[in-house]
């Protein structure tokens, strides 16, 4: 027996998000039957993230047991021969035991990108949200500026019974080109939707809607009611996961 | 009654062509049914480059009649409200009597992408052609230099009546990333496949199949069972229409 580590990437567009469900298309059942064939045994993956619904990945980490004798490039390459190209093992390898893709997992990034023009982009429509407003980024950046350090997040969390509490490492806009903006977030670990959220409520900031001062105030509350829109699924994407 | 132009670009992955076909999806067809429905009369449509099934653009030029008083902004809102994000007119105006697409336009451009990494990428397979084998851009440098100027392009060109003299004005293969390869060309016009058939056999010398001093004699002899196979064309994007 082997615990094995895969990094992978998808386009989340035609997915039910990354958790296997019965009788939906998502990224993981379709990993565990392409293994569990290759393998010739069941498998049950764990994930660093478990990605929504429309949700991208570049970096997604899962990790399972072998009972079957494999080479890594072997198994790659035939995962990738029935996925690819929406779902790409970009790594496999045999991980130390006691590895798991959830539990072991340091920090995750998320990377939200805006395509921020009057025109919508053929090119760009399956990985960013078009928002048509002028966007100021300088009030956005201090709008993010808040998030940084530990938190209860729970107003921009889906209610859940577990803590909400999250320490957020890094949190930032930036313009690659012009009309395109890209918010990276590093934390321990992220509950649901909350990117989405926070990114939802910063564009209010960044259409004036808002002021990037409520930030403070919309976090001490602890009250979903009081944060924004949610930003639509397809321009998030689980980028790295940091491993000790 | 005023000649219409607009640019249009588009992602051609599920549309057979631009060219309007009964009974198919095509980019045209559906432009001239929307700007129908929006002008309350018919509208026959000339385009700068008829692009293949799986064909993209990102600088597509239209032209057509309108018999209705419409205002620019208006009908770039409607077009764009039934057809983005796949189809986007980026820009609509008037343009001067006697306007044609196709017979106006002095120069088209194509862009020809190609994704060179061992594993494909989920993000760009739908606009890139995903090699595995390492290529040798000196050599498809070297390949692409006898394109330029005018010859008879039988070679590459389904064959056709009239004639397939054109001129290239530039043909050059570029490397924006690691791992990417784009080649730009420009010409007076092209004939069919004439683009996806030079990036294939320069391929072929990439990989080493081929010498790069075989082109001038594959021109020569137009002859089309010289080349090589035809790329894909998921690989490429009309990418600008020059207009004196």
């Amino acid at each position: 027996m082997a615990r094995w580590r895969l990094v992978v990437a998808y386009l989340g567009t035609r997915f039910h998000g990354f958790a296997a469900q019965p009788g939906q298309l998502t990224v993981g059942g379709e990993l565990e039957s392409v293994l569990a064939r290759f393998l010739r045994h069941p498998v049950e993956l764990t994930c660093a993230g478990r990605t929504d619904a429309g949700v991208h990945a570049w970096g997604q980490v899962v990790s399972f047991d072998a009972y079957a004798d494999v080479a890594a490039p072997d198994l790659q390459r035939n995962v990738n021969r029935s996925l690819a190209p929406e779902v790409v093992v970009r790594r496999a390898e045999v991980a130390p035991p006691g590895f798991d893709a959830r539990r072991s997992a340091k920090a995750r990034r998320y990377r939200y990108t805006i395509l921020n023009r009057s025109e919508p982009d053929p090119f760009l429509a399956a990985t960013t949200w078009h928002v048509e407003a002028p966007l100021d980024i300088t009030t956005m950046r201090l709008a993010a500026d808040p998030l940084l350090g530990e938190h209860d997040f729970g107003s921009f969390c889906r209610a859940a019974g577990s803590s909400l509490v999250r320490v957020v490492h890094e949190a930032g806009w930036s313009a690659p080109e012009p009309g395109m903006l890209r918010f990276d977030i590093q934390a321990t670990s992220f509950c649901q939707q909350m990117v989405r959220a926070v990114v939802g409520t910063m564009v209010e900031v960044g259409i004036g809607k808002r002021r990037a001062g409520e930030m403070s105030g919309i976090i001490a509350r602890r009250d979903r009611a009081g944060t924004g829109q949610l930003a639509p699924p397809h321009g998030l994407c689980l980028w790295e996961v940091t491993y000790p």
